[in-house]
């Protein structure tokens, strides 16, 4: 994917009483010593009511002869003005399981079918920061699908994402790679692949 | 670490005029398709002028007898309400390398002194909600150090921060004991453990 045309013409200060889907807000906490203090920080406005989390990221794992592969994603992200490598991710709508939520959002942005395997507790981007959070969901692809050699993904009308899989055993190479080349990298992949990294340098053993 | 008397008290939405930390953008950009979008976003308005990214994680693996453990702490965080299991991590300082300021936080956080290692690409927190960014920084801890075993921390006086270490090889199972227990997980942190979790369970082997 190149960056193309996409770039930022002109940024301005966004008042909460403007803005639809994030907001400013502050906080006035006790902390452990008992003393009032207060905090800034950054949320959605978008996380369905009673959900403890906003949305999910998918790890998609691809059985292919040549070896494992993950399912990646490159979006133009205009808080970054790049194009930012991530895994596939999407928020989670009303009533919805983080399970369903993740099967829907590869379907749509990838066009692979999958089941979900496991689910991950919630994690939170930036807990300084914002409130921001997500559950991670590991699908298993069964690539004999027909759907799943003939993909029809089924994009917004501002979506513009460009799918992709590399081997999930140098997947900290690569990701030293694209910021080489001019790309952004997702925290949440690169902490994945920075895990995958120590645990091969470490020679951690499968555990049962 | 107990969450205590911490609390949260009250929130209220926050006027950019009046933040001091974070602030909330509109960003008007062209997009792939060569059409004008407008995009909402929230910054740092901490991150030094020059420096591309606002600070640093640190993955900080002590060598024990029984094995080796990543350094950890708690922390109880207003925008969540909860105390977060993170990495240490801290805001870079003016003019300072990603390495010098992983070195310093962590000997002001932890105690430990430490030298640095290896350093990261810079990593989004949350590509489509913010531009929040900073380096993974891998350091190395000479346990035979005196100063390594008698740690005086220097945590500023509205921080509270409990340092301890666990094995690095069941990470992702601390990690869902940890939701359980009702602690917040930070994401950068989990993802890791996702990491050397996936990799134990594909057998990935050591790299060259």
């Amino acid at each position: 994917m190149s960056q193309g045309k996409a770039r930022v013409i002109s940024t301005e200060l966004l008042p909460n009483s403007e803005a639809e889907w994030k907001r400013l807000v502050k906080t006035t906490y006790i902390g452990q010593d008992g003393v009032t203090r207060t905090w800034e920080h950054a949320e959605r406005t978008t996380r369905p009511e009673g959900s403890p989390f906003d949305g999910v990221s998918v790890v998609a794992i691809l059985e292919k002869d040549t070896g494992r592969e993950i399912l990646l994603e490159k979006q133009y992200r205009p808080p970054l003005d790049k194009i930012c490598i991530e895994l596939p991710a999407g928020l989670v709508d009303k009533e919805e399981t983080a399970e369903q939520a993740a099967v829907r959002e590869l379907k749509e942005e990838t066009g692979y079918v999958a089941q979900a395997l496991t689910t991950s507790p919630i994690m939170f981007n930036d807990p300084g920061f914002c409130n921001t959070n997500f559950k991670l969901v590991e699908v298993s692809v069964d690539m004999s699908l027909p759907e799943n050699q003939n993909l029809k993904p089924e994009l917004e009308e501002n979506e513009f994402i460009e799918v992709f899989h590399v081997k999930l055993d140098g997947l900290w190479d690569e990701c030293v790679r694209w910021e080489a080349q001019g790309y952004a990298l997702d925290a949440r992949l690169a902490s994945f692949a920075k895990g995958i990294q120590i645990a091969q340098k470490f020679g951690l053993v499968s555990r049962p």
